[in-house]
């Protein structure tokens, strides 16, 4: 298929619409159905000794999900996340940046999900896995 | 079974090792293997429309068993979140806090496991559902 | 919510749709948006050492909700699980009934939610915990 | 990691321990942290309209993630599914094999995870996806 949506259309995207979340992520890589998302992981996402805190994990799998939807089906800022799972595997390596690894397994026309593996970067083993599905407005 | 730290007890511990999330979160309520906690939706907290972000339903959930585990257990800095679910089910409303209703449905040595439903305050449906597996180190 | 189902009429259109799986599933009680359902064990269910298998309690949850979501909106097999989420918490008890208590935590037009408890019959602490999303035809 | 056992000595611990099972699960594959089942689909899979059950493809999962772990760390029949998260994504093919293809994401002392997707022979797209942590005893 056809991207609808380039990584420069997406960032703008999301600029403009959640710009709260905006410096959060950075799209390094862009395809039919797969985007690679990096976090540069600042302060803010920190826990104590150093470890990237649960939420900010949650929020780069659900961005990356999000922006690949977007990327297929052009700008719909009203797609919802109605389910999530997650699989916390292993501690981030501290000061390294998070890079989440996302497929899109299945497109329809009202709902869609999405595979993600998380990693620290420059490691091989994932720190983290999800899947969310989201609701697309008809 | 009797209670290993009381809410006050809890924050403290709180405040000492996660200063940075200690301000979102505020018990409610706390009984054996249950408890209510409460997130003061503030700016920080908010999508466009003025719904809650995903991440910050997450932290709620994942607080909430965090903190009915240490109450039944006593201060365990160390575990860690290894499985989550989490089902979006209705849009919270503007301006409105967050109420957390958490159940420990398993304490395990190894393993414990938690349900949470989180309500926007005054409303009978929940807006979100979620379980929380920690690994609870020996 | 009004019923529009009554057990008998569930057992009836399950038997009429999925004569395999009628006899696995007696409901014990029907309420608005919550439903008791039995799964009489018996040796197809075992796992050697006399516990039951995943797959039956899988399916125990999963007729469970179905079950709640006809009695809510009519007779429509159509209805199809898109997710599930299952946590296994405890051993089941040797040569005793499980017991499904679920409700229905949303009803919406597209997608309903149920979440479920699955006791061995007698015993105060649940076996295991799911929630099922349906996807409701139009 | 060197697998601890062969394709061959896993389906004959699996039919001295599981013989219900056996004959219904296929190894078609098995290298590091990977596995390739089929489940030859008969009649007791089916639901009416020629589609795979639920409970089906649940045991399919279920029990590549169990092989997986098996031809890790040899054969110990006490490791238990804790949790599981599935995603149904598309209808399977009437009248065709399912192909699992697993992988090990996280092998540690207590917890092990895998991830699924599971294909109708012969299609590119998944009809679902699954991921099966196992606490494995001491």
């Amino acid at each position: 298929m056809a991207l609808k949506m380039s990584s420069e259309e997406l960032m703008e995207f999301i600029g403009a619409e959640f710009p709260q979340v905006k410096e959060d992520f950075i799209i390094e890589g862009l395809a039919d159905k797969r985007i690679t998302v990096r976090m540069p992981v600042a302060e803010r996402h920190l826990r104590p000794g150093g470890t990237v805190s649960g939420p900010s994990m949650f929020a780069l799998a659900d961005v990356s999900v999000y922006l690949v939807i977007l990327a297929m089906i052009g700008p719909k800022a009203l797609a919802v996340t109605t389910n999530c799972s997650l699989d916390f595997m292993r501690k981030p390596a501290a000061g390294v940046d998070l890079i989440a690894e996302c497929r899109l397994l299945k497109l329809g026309r009202a709902l869609a999900v999405g595979d993600v593996l998380i990693f620290s970067e420059g490691m091989d083993q994932p720190v983290a896995r999800s899947t969310m599905t989201y609701s697309i407005p008809a």
